[in-house]
């Protein structure tokens, strides 16, 4: 299984030729769209993301990612092996939170070939890599050397941060919840938001924080939307209080 | 054939994971994604999309549909088999339209397991079935029992409301066309439509009613957005005058 | 492979429905998302685009291209094999400068049955024809009659306008950067711009125009956006202007 992680959208001219060069080097492998509106040129953001949803996949999966504001310079190209699953893509932090947490890693550089489009990685450099992993061949056999991953220090283990803005208007932040006391309040934009189970624990248009299905903490309004709060947009800061 | 209607959005982190389940318990099963922009949180009219664009379908497709504003309640989760076609589902009058024109009705409550994610149904509880269903297990074999699906009764045949937008502007309501007169005006927000065969029957730039490719009447303007006319939004009440 | 290329969007029930008469027509072909949010109603901006884009993908693909805004009116339907893919749609323009690039053309008219719907042609006109030329049936086998392509003689070789902004911001034009000199500038709502090889080329927040993956000239800000610049907008005239 191919699942694709980037901040490319569905409708425009990206995401399909990503799935054409899929197609013609991986036939019959699966392809899932995991995100294709990943935080918009924010490694930093997308890459607590990744690494709450990545878990979620099956073992063998091969993780296409791509938030890339650096495409076409010099920074690195890699592949790596992160408890059992490949994530394909750009060095820039995108894979740090990934790391931070893993077991057992091996890691990989591309060889960016002259040639190739300078502002189209995805496509021409990373879904090729991408789609030899997902046909089993080893990295050796297609080119890969291996090379430290790139890294950052200076990132937390979890950021407390607003990462992801949904379409219900819920706000994702890059803290997992089990990190977090059970009774542990958040403040974004000066207002203060206390944990409950799921929405209908919630008085109708109240605001919250919970667990999401993937382990984040993530505010919410019970049928209402969180986005139009004071402060909440992708890349605030959040404030942990314990009560 | 498993067709996803939810509204969900495509480009976010749900529809992904619901497609990776259903690549895990359905490998091979086409999936269409049939709507992900559904009206969002609002059953009552993603219930008269539903019924006007599912009998397109053919027999036997298994419909996955989530529009649950009450998800991690206590609303029932429920499959339905409808004229040859499986629904699944919350029981929230999602299907109550599908119920309202349908011949052969089989119709099965989904036990909530508990453990699963309080929020994220759509993956957890009913995905899963869908596949199986898509697998052609039978119901009883998958834990399902027979009950009543869930009704409500207070709701109409057809819905006189907008019920949904489309990305050309044009305004669908919940009535169908063939229920109404042929010379029928609809009127929403105090202006009247009248109706037409097609958009190159009206003057360009006049606003008009059309009877759409899945029988919906739908309010539309040639070469120009309906969006923009008083009062059209989902939701709005549409007034039905016979000349 | 059918490759789809239309105004059609993904999330909305248009492209669903596409899929399932493609599916059932043609099970087993894999199907593209190219483009679903091409110049809206906008045949001439479009028509630009699908010919920056078709050659990239493999000989024997065939194109499912829909921007339609004539639907259901005596505008022709046609099929045409160029250079070894198939484009089959609406003859409204579209295909002018695939036409005017190409070396061998073959032509034919798609018969329009009384009783199919007036408004959605994508679903009930062209993508049956597109399964079966994607199955390799022969023209003749399935009704397709010799015809003469439409043209529209008086459009240009390459479009000096603004044809698609993507969601990063950047400005596509209709020009291909390589009929332009290596220094020529391009002005659009009075300013001009001038050429790097790629964003890293350019200072943060510098706007240049570069030649982009598929080798349209494309205006862009090297971490920022250019779709807030003066003029920038689908349609805009674009000024050539050598140093």
């Amino acid at each position: 299984m191919i699942v694709l992680f980037t901040d490319f959208g569905l409708e425009g001219p990206y995401t399909g030729q990503v799935k054409a060069v899929l197609g013609r080097d991986a036939p019959g492998v699966a392809t899932i769209d995991l995100m294709a509106d990943a935080p918009m040129q924010r490694p930093r953001e997308a890459a607590y993301l990744l690494a709450a949803y990545a878990p979620w996949f099956e073992s063998g999966a091969v993780f296409l990612c791509v938030v890339d504001p650096g495409v076409g310079t010099a920074r690195p190209a890699e592949a790596l092996h992160i408890d059992g699953r490949w994530f394909v893509g750009p060095g820039n932090g995108l894979f740090e939170p990934l790391l931070r947490r893993a077991g057992a890693v091996e890691s990989f550089a591309i060889p960016v070939h002259p040639g190739i489009s300078a502002s189209f990685h995805g496509r021409d450099l990373f879904a090729p890599v991408a789609a030899k992993l997902a046909n089993g061949l080893a990295p050796a056999s297609i080119g890969l050397a291996p090379a430290a991953p790139f890294r950052r220090p200076d990132w937390p283990d979890d950021l407390a941060a607003i990462v992801y803005i949904d379409r219900y208007g819920n706000a994702m932040t890059g803290l997992r919840a089990a990190a977090l006391a059970p009774d542990a309040r958040l403040a974004v934009g000066g207002h203060e938001y206390r944990r409950v189970r799921t929405f209908g624990d919630a008085p109708e248009g109240a605001a919250f924080w919970y667990e999401n299905a993937n382990g984040l903490a993530e505010i919410a309004v019970n049928r209402g939307r969180a986005d139009g709060l004071l402060g909440i947009a992708i890349g605030a800061p959040v404030e942990v209080a314990a009560l």
